[in-house]
C-alpha cells in the first residue's frame, strides 16, 4: 500500500503516519517528490490491510498496489489449468460447447433439444431447473424434477449436465444430478452459495455479476478454491452498462482479461451477453476469436413458445450453423471443436 | 405489451402475430401508422407474460408497458405505510437515524459507538455481525457473539438493532437478538433470501443492489411482501457507475423515485453511497432534503484503527454535527428528527 | 508516478527501469516489498509523463499519483473563489438561481417567463438560442433572435441571462447576449471550444459532460483557466448510468467532491439531472443542502406545449413553491436565497 | 408514439388527451386493457415529435416506437453500403486495415511506422495531428505540419490517410492531406463539426462518443449524412463503463447492432477499445470475427518512447503478428484481408 500526503502536508503529519505504520511493525519507505510525499509501506499483508490512515491530517489518499487473491492467480500458477469435468476437458487445446433451453420445461422439449444440440456438436446439455427471476410471479423453474429431466435426457444422448445452482443447501441434490455446478450473474457475490461450493467435489462454472469488477471475480473464485475445491471455470455472460440495445454489454476483453491474470479455463455466455438471438452467432465466433476455452449458448427447440428468454435462444437449425461457424474460428486460432 | 412491427413487414405477417396473440386466448388492438403498425395486446397478464413473438418474422420489437409487482406498488396502496419496529415508527413524520460501526468489532467499541450514537439521537444501533467481504482473507465478522453483542449494547443504550442477514438459514437467528433484518447490496437479488424473510415477522431494511434498477428493486421487496411479510423499508446506498472518485454513486433520486411508485418508507445510506468521511455531512443533509425517512450512518469512536470501512466511518464528534445539521433540514421539510 | 513491477520480476528487469528513468534526468526510489517491487518516480512532472515503461520487462503497471490540473485546485488556492457575474456573485453566501424555458420559442413566452422566474426570486433569466439536438431533425433553436430576446426579456424584468455556446466561432456573438456562457455536456470535451472561451472575459458556465469523471471535469475548467479566464462556474446536470427511470443520475456527491478538491463555485440542474418534473422540487433541496451555490432550472409557463424537454420543466406555480422550499434549505445550511 | 394511462385515470383524462392529440391534427387509437388504457398515436412525426403530454392528468408515461433518423437506416436502404476512399473500399469483401502512431511525432518515426505497416498489409496511415487531451499541459499535436508529415509518408509507402478533425473550422486544411476525415470520441456529439462534415467530400470515419448509445450514434451519422456526405464509416472504440482494469470496455456487440441497423461499414478500434497492447491482438481478431468492415491499430515503431497512448500500442514486429492472425480469422468468415 502506498499512502499519498497532500501537498500541504508538515512534516510533523508526514512523521506521524511513518510513526502509525511503524508502531504496527511495519516498514516504511519516503519518497520526496517536487509536489507530494510518497509513503510506501513494506511487510505483512493482513497487518496492512488493518491500516486505517485517511483519518490523519495530511493524507491525501492511499493506493492498494496488490491484490488480494492468490490461488486463481497466475502469478503463482503460471501453466494454463484444465478442468476435468467426467471426462470432458475444459481449459485445454479443444473448444467445448454446453447448449440446450433456458429453462426445463417438460420432457419432450428437453429431449428435443438435448437430441439437436448433441448432433450439432454440444458437449454438455444446459437447462435451468431452479430460475432466479427478477419477479417472484414469474415461472420459478422445475426444481428436482428438472434436474431428473436433464440427467436423463444428457444420459439418452451421451452429454454432461451443467445447470445453476440458486442455493446453498442444495450442493449435495445438484450435484447428484449435474457435471457442472453453475452460480449465476445475481448470485456471484452471494459468499455463502461460495464457500459451500468450496467444499463440493464438483467443478464450478462462475458467471461474471452483473456490475462486477474483474478484480471482484477473480476474488469470488478465491472463495471457492480457498475453500478446497480447485475446478472453476469462469464465464462472462456480459455487463450492466448504459446501452439499452442489447440486454447486457457482453465483455470479450474479460476473456483477455482472465487469461492474463489466471490460470484457470474462461467461456463465453453470448445468450444472456446480447438478449438478441441474431447477434448469438457472431458474438459466438468473437468470444473464440479473443480466446474463450468455450461457449454456454441457449437452444430451443421452439423459441417462440419458450417459457423465458425466448427472445435470445437459436433454433436448433441456427445452432447447427453456429457450430459450423465457430468450428472455423477456433480452426483459425488453432484450436479444435 | 405491445407489438411493433417493421416498416417492411406484409399484411401476411402482421396477420401471423395476430393469430398467434388471438389464439392464446388474447385481444389485439391493430394501429397503423405512417411507417410502422403497432399491435397491442390486451387481456390475463400472466398469459401475455409466457407470449414469446420476437422470433416472428416482421417483428421489430416488443415493448412491455406495465410492471409486475403488486403489492409494493402505491398505485395499489395509495397513502403512505408506516413502519413499526419494535415501537420505533419508520416512514412517518419523525426521520429515524441508525448508526453504529460498520462490523462488531468489540464489546468495548460497540458500547462506546452505542453510547455516543444514542446521546446524539440515533434510535436504532448498526453494526455487522455476518460481514460479506470481496476478499476470503477479509475479517468475516463475530457472528452469533456479534449479534449478542448487538443486542446487550442496544439494550443497555435503550437503542433498537439493525444488522444485516447474508443466509437464509440464519433468519430465526437473526430475529433473535435484531429488531430489523437487513439486505445487503450483494445479496440484493438474493431470491432464496428473500423468500425467507417474506416468512419472518420482523421489519426488513432491503438495500439496493450494486447496479439494480428501480423496477428490480421493487420486484425485489415483492418477493418479501408476497411471501407474507409486508414490512419493508428500502435503503439506497449508492450504485456502481463509471466514477471512482466516490466508492458508489448515491442516487438521491431514487428517494424521490420510490416515494412515486411505493407506499413503503426508504432511508439512505451515505457512508456507503460515497465512501469518504467528508461527504457523509452534506450528503445526510442532501437525503433528508431529497425526501428520505431515515439515514444508516457508520459511527466508529476511534476510525482510524476500524478493522473495515474506517475511510467512511464518522467519529462520535462528528455524528452529533450530523445530527444537529440533519435536524435543521428535517425542521425545514416540516419533520421532526 | 509509481512502478509496481511483477512478482516474477527480476533484479535485471528492476535494474533496466531504473536506468531507464534515471537517464531521463528523473530520480528514483526502490521498495522493495514481500511480494513485489515499487519504483518511485520524483522530478520534473513533465518528464514524467512523456515516459513510457508499461512495455518494459518485468512491470506489472504504473500507477500516477498527482492530478496534472493546478489553476482550479483547492491546493493552490485554498480560499473559496466567488464569481462575479454583472454584479451578481455566484460562491459566496448567497443562492443564485437561474430559471426559464429549456428553448427560447417566441417573445410571448420568454416574457412570460421571464416576469414570472423573477417575480419569484430568480436572478437569471435561462433560455436556449443554439439547441444541441440528438436529431437533426429536432427544433436547432432561433439563434441569434433567440438572444436578442433573452436580453430584452432579461433587461425588461432586470434579471441576468445565462445561454449555452455550441460553437467556438460564436464567442463574440455570445458575449454580446448573455452575462454567462454556458458550456453543455456534449462539449464538455470540445476543447476548441474552450480554449475560445479562455480567451472570453465573460464567466462561464461549465455542465459536467454526459460520462465525465471528476477529474476530466477538473481538467476542462483547467483549459478554460490556463487560456486567461478565471471565472468558471461547474454546473452538476446528471451523468450516465444503466438507470433508465430518470433521465440521467443527478450525482450531488459531485458537489461536494468540486467543493474538496476546487476553489470555484459548483450549482445543479435538476431538469436535466431527473428529466421528470415531479423531481425537481426535492432534488433542488437536495442539491443546496449538498452544498451547492446555485440552480439552474427549466421553467415554461406552459409546459404542455414547449418544443422541447417539456417534461422536464415546471409551470411558473410550481417554480415559486420551489423557491419557498429552497430557501427554507438556504436558511437551515446558513445561507441566504 | 404511444401515450400509457395510470391505472388510476378517468376517462374526462383519457378523453382529455384523445382531444389535445386530434386537436393537433393526428390521430389516436385507444386501446383499454385491463389495468390500464393505451393510446397510439398515428400521423406526421414531425407534429408527433412536438406533443407535450406527460404533464396531462391520468398520465403514466409516453413510449416513442420508432427512430428519427432515416438515411442511415437499414430499413430505408436495405443493401450495405461499400465506401470508397480514394480508391481502397471499406464495407465490400475485404477488411481494411489501418493502423500507425497515436499521435505524429516526428518524420522519423512516422515514415519506420508507415513502412512497417505497409509492410504488413495496412491500406490506410492513421495518426494524431490535432489531439484532443485531457489537460491543457498534454502534448497537443503537430498540427498542419504533422498533416504535411502525414501525407508525405502515405505517398511515399503507398498508403491512405486517415486522421482526426476537432474543429469544424479546419475541414478544408484537413481535407487537403487526408483521405478520410475522422471524429474522435469526445466530438461524437459535437454536431456544429458533424454538421461541417456534412458539407465535405471526403468520408468520414465517425467514433463512437465515450457514453453514446447505438440510437445516438447512429442519429449522429444522420447529421453528416442529412448535410449531403453519404460517405459514413461507423468505428466502434469501446464505451465507459464501471470496469477500470481496461480503459474503455470495446462492445463488441455494437458491430452486429450497427450491421443490423444501418447499411453503414463498421470498424473497430482495439488500441483505445481495450488501453492494453497486450489485448490488441485478440479483440482484433474478435472484431473481425463479430463481423467488422475493418481495424484501425495503433502501432509505434518504439512504443515506450511514445509520447502518448504507449501502453496501447503495438510494436511493428507484433503488427506483423496481428495481421497475420486477422487474416485467418477473415478467411474463416468468408472475407479477405
Amino acid at each position: 500500500m502506498i499512502i499519498v500526503m497532500k501537498p500541504s502536508a508538515t512534516q510533523e503529519e508526514i512523521d506521524r503516519v511513518k510513526d502509525k505504520i511503524e508502531s504496527s511493525g511495519l516498514k516504511t519507505h519516503i519518497s520526496t517528490g517536487e509536489d507530494v510525499t510518497i509513503i510506501g509501506i513494506i511487510g505483512d499483508k493482513s497487518k496492512i490491510a488493518t491500516l486505517e490512515l485517511t483519518h490523519l491530517n495530511g493524507v491525501e489518499k492511499t493506493v492498494h498496489i496488490t491484490e488480494k487473491y492468490k490461488l486463481v492467480s497466475r502469478n503463482f500458477h503460471p501453466a494454463d489449468s484444465i478442468i476435468d469435468c467426467d471426462g470432458i476437458k475444459i481449459g485445454g487445446n479443444e473448444i467445448v460447447v454446453m447448449a440446450g433451453p433456458c429453462a426445463v420445461e417438460s420432457e419432450e422439449q428437453l429431449f428435443e433439444a438435448a437430441e439437436s444440440v448433441k448432433k450439432s456438436g454440444a458437449k454438455f446439455l444446459r437447462g435451468g431447473a431452479f430460475k432466479p427471476r427478477t419477479s417472484p410471479y414469474d415461472f420459478q423453474g422445475l426444481a428436482e424434477d428438472g434436474l431428473k429431466l436433464l440427467r436423463k435426457a444428457a444420459d439418452k444422448f451421451d452429454l454432461k449436465v451443467v445447470t445453476e445452482i440458486i442455493d446453498q443447501n442444495d450442493v449435495e441434490l445438484v450435484e447428484k444430478y449435474s457435471d457442472i455446478l453453475q452460480v449465476g450473474a445475481r448470485n456471484a457475490q452471494n459468499f455463502q452459495l461460495l464457500k459451500a461450493l468450496g467444499k463440493s467435489h464438483k467443478p464450478v462454472l462462475l458467471k461474471r455479476g452483473l456490475s462486477e469488477t474483474i478484480s471482484e471475480w477473480l476474488n469470488a473464485a478465491e472463495y471457492i478454491m480457498s475453500g478446497g475445491n480447485e475446478n472453476v471455470i469462469f464465464c462472462e455472460r456480459g455487463i450492466r452498462t448504459y446501452e439499452t440495445y442489447t440486454r447486457n454489454t457482453l465483455d470479450l476483453s474479460a476473456v483477455c482479461a482472465i487469461k492474463n491474470l489466471s490460470h484457470l479455463p474462461v467461456i463465453v455466455d453470448p445468450s444472456h451477453g446480447t438478449g438478441r438471438w441474431e447477434m448469438i452467432i457472431p458474438m459466438s465466433r468473437a468470444g473464440i476469436a479473443a480466446g474463450a476455452d468455450g461457449l454456454i449458448v441457449e437452444v430451443h427447440p421452439h423459441p417462440e413458445v419458450a417459457w423465458s428468454d425466448g427472445a435470445q435462444s437459436l433454433t436448433p437449425k441456427k445452432f447447427a450453423i453456429l457450430m459450423d461457424e465457430s468450428r472455423k474460428i477456433a480452426e483459425a486460432v488453432g484450436r479444435k471443436l
